[in-house]
């Protein structure tokens, strides 16, 4: 296994590739600089998949700074999300596949 | 292990199927779209299993948009929700049984 | 694995039994209905285990709807609660005793 | 794998042993009972490992009535905490040493 | 598996060492001494891994005390967190390679 991570800035999609030989597991969104000054902001984001678009939780610069993960990825996926203001920060783990049992 | 993801909009109720290989880990549910010019709204989310329906967690425009889970499901399921605005995007995994030794 | 959730109605105690060749994964504890016009209500959970009687947090109809578990289970337990208005559900997943590489 | 749960009193130090065959994970701390009358309270917990002394996040009578953990111990360490009103609850499993692979 | 923790002070940079033959599994960080009267601080987590410089999310002193994580590190990386009146408390846990089924 081995850190992953990845900024995505406002108006970017970030292309991911967990490889040929193994799965990418995202365990957290976080909001970058959270600026007081702007108001608040709810920050919706995203995952594309097989050409489907699905929410992953929203985050917000007044109570939710951070949202977990347990997801496990085999192939590309894309991350994007909704602030003007502020980078979206991914983090994970890449891992390859387990092989059990080599007796000989 | 590869990405799970369904769309559960307003109303309905989704079947979902494991396989027969494997099990189906349901990691998060999301809201969708949050109108803040729509109000506050609480969002119960349920589960139908073996004609046991239950609830898993209420969503809220205000202070929950997502729910983090760790439930595994090896047969079908039914999952509904009680918004009448926005969808609710369920993510996850899917998971071959592990089969350990094979040595000859 | 498969799938286990029980609901625990304001003042049952119930009887958890994970079986003889496995445990029980609890995984999550989530308030029933919410009825926003019977004011705030703190509902403890508990959990009775070899006699002795433990808090297993707090939910709250407020800001704490559901509450997320990773507690294991090999022995008979009891689950209960202190609502006086509504079911807690709590759900999580069987699992069997794994066994590794038998080679012959 | 087994329920492991302990209530530390307010003053209490607590000695946990997670055993010579294996280890203990740490799952939640909770906050006994809540009483609103008391005021809010913010309640500290404290680990003790190794003589070093941690913070293990704060619990709060107000927004914060438990907290989930994902901590292994393979030797003796100390729980203690802040509060001066109520027991805090700590629940987890013991878990034995996997042993892989046991051809003969 | 072994308990992990490290204190990091306002202003430190803490280099973080998984060792050779295993990796590190961080688990939480946590705010130190929160004081009240101090006001609202809202304290963003940073990691450095391969010159790359991350947010972990953003602890604070009114609503989030702790932040959950389920990241793991194979290599060096280092922590540091915006605060200057508090430590922030890094927990986790180090892990050896697992090796399965030597049979012979």
């Amino acid at each position: 296994m081995e850190f992953w991570g990845v900024e995505v800035k406002p108006g970017q999609t970030v292309k991911c590739e967990p490889g040929d030989e193994g799965y990418l597991h995202l365990s957290q969104a976080s909001l970058g600089e959270i600026k007081k000054d702007k108001g608040t902001e709810n920050v919706p984001v995203f995952v594309k998949f097989n050409d489907q678009k699905l929410v992953l939780g929203t985050l917000s610069t007044e109570n939710c700074a951070q949202i977990q993960y347990d997801i496990v990825f085999e192939k590309e996926f894309e991350l994007s999300h909704g602030s003007k203001n502020t980078s979206v920060f991914f983090v994970g783990y890449k891992s390859i596949h387990e092989n059990y049992a080599y007796p000989f």
